[in-house]
Order: C-alpha cells, then sequence, then structure tokens
C-alpha cells in the first residue's frame, strides 16, 4: 500500500493478474493534476497494461510520474497520444471541472478514457460526455476507487450477490478524509467552479457504491447538505456534506463525507459502509480498524448464523481493471457499464444542486 | 447486564450511588407493558429511590415484577398510587399511545412523572402534556435508556463538554434493534396508533442523542422515511426508518433505526453513534463490538494525538436516576431539562409525519 496518511496519493497495488499479453493494450496517463493517477495506473499495469506515454503540463509532477513509471515516455504535445494509433485508452487526473470536457476530446479521437472521479462538476458536461460516448461508441469510465481499489468493498459485493445479506434495504457510507496542512493542497481544491463541492467531488464514491450494492439504476436524491466548518480562510470550500437518496427499487442511501479526519488518525480517513439486509449486515472498515493493528479491509458480516470477519486484504484483487481492459478490446460491459457511471455522476451532481448550506 | 439477547428486556444494573436515604424517596412503578420497566426501576433503586406500589392491569406481568422487587406492594386500583402522599414520583412504561394522558393523570395528583421513551404518539398528547406540567409544576421525564443507561453514551457526553473533539458538527447514531420470533410482541407493537411508527418509537432514542451531543434546543427536520421490507404480515408495523436533521446551531443529525438485527448478532442491537467535531470524532459501540470479546460500552476517541480506547463498561455508572431523584426533591433540572425532554419528543412525531414511505 502506498502512502497511507494522504488521500489524494493513495495509490493501491495488488497482486498482478493480467488479461493481456505484454504490449497487447496499450494506454496513456495525461493529466495529472490528481495523485490517483498512480492509483489508475497501477490498476491497468498489474491487469497486462502497457503503460506507453504520458503527458502533462507540470514538469516536477512528470518528472515524478515517470521516475515511477520509467516505461512512459513523456510527450510534449497532447496530439502525440491523441494521435497515437497504438494507444486504446487514456487514463487521466485532470482538475476535476476539465475532466468532462478532456474526456469528449478522448473519445472523439477514438479512444476509450477513464477518468479519476468526480467525473464532471456541471450537468453540462455530463450532457456532453453522454453524447459524445453515444456518438464514438466509446467509453467514459471513472475511477470510483473507495470501491473498485477497496478489497473488502470487492468482497462486499460478492457476498450481496450471493445473497448472504438477503435483499440490501440501506447503504450507509461515511467518507472521512484528511485536509492535511493549512494551503497543502492545489488552489483548484478550494475552488467550487473547480472542484464541483464535497458531495460532487467525494460524494461521488458514495453514490457509485449506493447504486451498486443496492442494484439500483435509477435513484432519487431525497435531502442533502453541505457546511464548511472548520476552514473559513477557504470560502468555498466545503468540508462536510451528507446525502439522503431512495432508490428505484426501494432500497435506500445515506452518505456523508468530510474532509475533518484528525491527524491522530494513523490513516488518510476511517472510511466506513455498513451495508443493511434483510438478512444480515456487512461493515466495512477500509482504510483501518481504528484502535486495533488488525490492519484494514476488515469485512464484519452479521447473519442469522453468526458474526464473521474477513481481512480481506492481498485475498480479493481488484477483478474492475482486467475487466475494463477486456471490456475496451471485446467492446463489452463486464466492468462497469456506462449507464451506471454516468448515473453516479449524475447523482452526485443532482445532490450537490439540491444541497441546503448550513453552518 | 440483564437478558442481552431482546432489547425490550434490557435492564441495565449499575453501581449503586444512593443521593438520598432509605426512605426518603418514595416511587411507584404503573403500567408494565414495556421491559424498560426494570430498567427504570432498577436506576431509581441504585439511586436510592424506594419502590413502594406497582400497578398493573394484567397478573402474571405483576407476579414476576414483584418477583423482582418483592418490596413493592402490588395494588388492585390505581388510586392506591396515585392518591398516596408519600410517593413522589411515578414510573410507568405503558402502552405507548397511553403514556402522554397517563403522565397527565399522574402530574394532575402532584407526581412527578418518568415515563419509558416514546413519551407521546401524537403532537395534541404532547401539548397537553406541556399544558400539564405547566399548569402543576410537575416533570415530565423520560427514560431515554439508549443513552442514559448506556455508559459508554454518558462518557461521550462528558468527553465532548471537555472540549476533547472540538465543536460537534455531527451525529450519527444508528440503533437496529432484534425483532424476535414472529407474533413474539404484544399486538400494541405492530398498530401504529399504539406504537405510533418506528421514527416516533425508536427515533425518539435518536433524537435525544442529537439535541445532547450537539448541544441544540431547537432543531429542523430535513426529510425522514419508513419501511416495512421485512414484516408483510403485520401492514401498520415499520421495520425501518431514517431521519436527517438540522439544529438551530448548525450542526447535523443523521439516525437510522431499524428492526432487522440478524439472530447470529450475540445481543439485541448492534447499536453505533459517531459524534463528530471539528478536532476529532467519537465512535460509540454500545452493547457489542461486533465479532470480539470486548464487550459492549466501547468508546472509541481519536484526535488529533491519537486513536484512543475506552471500555466503559462499570467505570462510568448512570447519573441521570441520583440528579432525577435530586431534581424531584430540589425543584430543579439537573438531570434533565423539561424543554429537553418534550424537543425530543416533538422532533420524533415531526420526523413521523414527514416521513416518506418507501417499499
Amino acid at each position: 500500500m502506498a502512502n497511507a496518511s494522504d488521500g489524494m496519493n493513495y495509490a493501491p497495488k495488488g497482486k498482478a493478474a493480467p488479461v493481456v499479453q505484454p504490449g497487447e493494450f496499450h494506454f496513456a496517463a495525461m493529466h495529472l493534476d490528481h495523485g490517483h493517477i498512480y492509483g489508475q495506473c497501477n490498476g491497468l499495469i498489474e491487469a497486462g497494461g502497457t503503460l506507453s506515454k504520458v503527458y502533462d503540463t507540470e514538469p516536477e509532477r512528470l518528472a515524478r510520474f515517470c521516475k515511477t513509471y520509467p516505461q512512459a515516455k513523456a510527450v510534449a504535445d497532447p496530439r502525440e497520444i491523441l494521435e497515437d494509433p497504438a494507444i486504446r485508452l487514456v487514463a487521466a487526473a485532470a482538475v476535476p471541472c476539465d475532466r468532462g470536457p478532456l474526456g469528449c476530446v478522448v473519445m472523439r479521437h477514438g479512444k476509450d478514457y477513464f477518468t479519476d472521479k468526480t467525473p464532471f462538476t456541471s450537468l453540462q458536461h455530463l450532457a456532453e460526455a453522454k453524447r459524445t460516448a453515444a456518438e464514438t461508441g466509446r467509453k467514459y469510465m471513472v475511477y470510483y476507487s473507495e470501491r473498485l481499489h477497496v478489497e473488502s468493498a470487492i468482497a462486499a459485493g460478492d457476498l450481496i450477490q450471493e445473497g448472504r445479506i438477503g435483499r440490501v434495504v440501506q447503504v450507509l457510507g461515511t467518507g472521512p478524509h484528511r485536509h492535511g496542512a493549512k494551503g497543502s493542497r492545489p488552489a483548484w481544491f478550494y475552488r467550487k467552479a473547480q472542484y464541483g463541492g464535497i458531495l460532487c467531488d467525494i460524494g461521488s464514491h458514495q453514490l457509485e457504491q449506493f447504486l451498486y450494492y443496492t442494484g439500483n439504476s435509477e435513484a432519487t436524491i431525497q435531502a442533502a447538505k453541505v457546511a464548511n466548518y472548520r476552514n473559513p480562510d477557504f470560502p468555498e470550500f466545503e468540508d462536510f456534506g451528507d446525502i439522503s437518496v431512495i432508490g428505484g427499487n426501494g432500497a435506500t442511501g445515506y452518505h456523508r463525507v468530510d474532509w475533518l479526519n484528525p491527524d491522530g488518525l494513523r490513516t488518510w480517513g476511517d472510511g466506513r459502509a455498513v451495508i443493511l439486509g434483510t438478512e444480515g449486515y456487512i461493515e466495512l472498515r477500509k482504510y483501518i480498524d481504528v484502535t486495533t493493528d488488525n490492519g484494514g479491509d476488515q469485512l464484519i458480516l452479521v447473519d442469522h448464523k453468526g458474526e464473521h470477519r474477513m481481512a480481506c486484504a492481498g485475498k480479493i484483487g481488484f477483478p474492475f481493471f482486467g475487466r475494463l481492459i477486456r471490456d475496451c478490446i471485446d467492446r463489452s460491459e463486464t466492468a462497469m457499464t456506462q449507464t451506471h457511471a454516468f448515473k453516479a455522476a449524475e447523482l452526485c451532481l443532482q445532490a450537490q444542486a439540491v444541497a441546503v448550506k448550513v453552518a
């Protein structure tokens, strides 16, 4: 596991599980604004992808990236990636407000796109991406890392599909994040037009998990809130937000996100999910089992037979990435459907739009 | 600890901490419909109260009570309690819809009243009780047991008052409860007019905790939901509910309650509370630390210095009961203000009234 004290640079590593031969699936990285790009690349490389080129606007950031991935050739002009017929997919972690337009450019060049969350900061960008994906037949996939790159979260999905907790009726997710030292984040992190608001940003992980675990394709935001409790120096920043959501199938979700993670926690956030079913519940302690040395990725399952605990780290893997590569080659949708990726994005934008500001 | 597998008969016992001399504070018990009456009486007796009389309509239930408390004289007519000048307070756990009217009768007889939660099933009853309390100068106190009779919950309040987590910005409470075998509950438990709905009933604990931990005297229900996912045989029953609440001081609450606790859990419910502050957070694992043998009453505190755990059982006590007895004698409000008790009741009734029904 990479730097655990800083969520922005949290880039999980898993077991290599290649689904293609070396050189069979070339991809590139563009715009390294968020450290999640490392997690995106790790996942694709472990699944057999070949990282062949990288483009970024900041030389220092680019140098660091090339040190980690010496196989990637730094290019000075993005067209060297966009117009390279060997490259099938572009992974990117641009400033959030640029992610949608960048994805449309990538898709218009005949390539699939794999962006860091949040995928959009406006419903207009979402609409443009939907239209472009439909017109080009390309994929606009999203790195919803708090499920896709967390082994206990993957295991939870498997248990639910096996019916271990009956019908899922609620997902309760909490996503506390460490803000870090004052001013340690880039400027865009504090500008609402650029980061989109807390529900749009880290709330997107939550709504993706809600849709996935409850098996919903439709949902309505019932209520939402945002606040800036601790960062008055940054008036456009939101350090707290929550969402109540009602799914089309009658299951509901509640999701709280914040940037209030105290310094004394040994990792960047005590992220949890409690998935309540009619026949049991699952609790995920994703990154830490606080006050213990159990490590993260603890899955607790309580059903009619008893209380069970699974330490998932190193045991489950991250099947999303291999499936994504296969989907790009086979034009299938086994990793995540396009509809699902867009619906999670839509819901987080809707939540942000209706959020009541508290203080 | 009494029967841990059944929340209805959960009647904590603590260390005796008398605040009066034997015989100085006489109280009686009336209407034993909910097993919480045992917790109410235990608390008062440990604080020095003298349980002198009991009235109930069901002979078997009365006999069981008298076996537990042989000091209590069973009376055949409630007037033997209501008109006994030696009795200062009446503890009662009537069918929920009868609690308000009974309280008014008790107060009109010049006695303080200590009812099981939920205190009311209608806003009309609340209004009558407010008026009667004001006119008689008597107390209408409520056994919000999930805070008052849980040592870790008391410890959390103390830590918050010491400022250990800064400003409290959210209380996130979950109150799963075991329903038990089909049909094991009394008939009133399934009739909405009698039990009031899940938010009115077990939601009342939650809103009391919200007000207490956030230090609010005013709040607004932002959204609420109820559902009956698993008990279609009982169409008026609700086995799931949740509430989003916004406090007057800008702190918010989210509270989920349910009757879906799986049989395999070793206790009646994995009740939790996460209290988020600007400088840290507290998690309470009230009745069990699931999959461990740590016991219940685990308080976890994470602040800027580190991760801390306190096993609170047997160490904190239940100061509410002694304070209540002193308040009845001294006409003070150290245990709980009347305003607070009524406001929690009002909020749970408002939440129930605005709740969206999902399925």
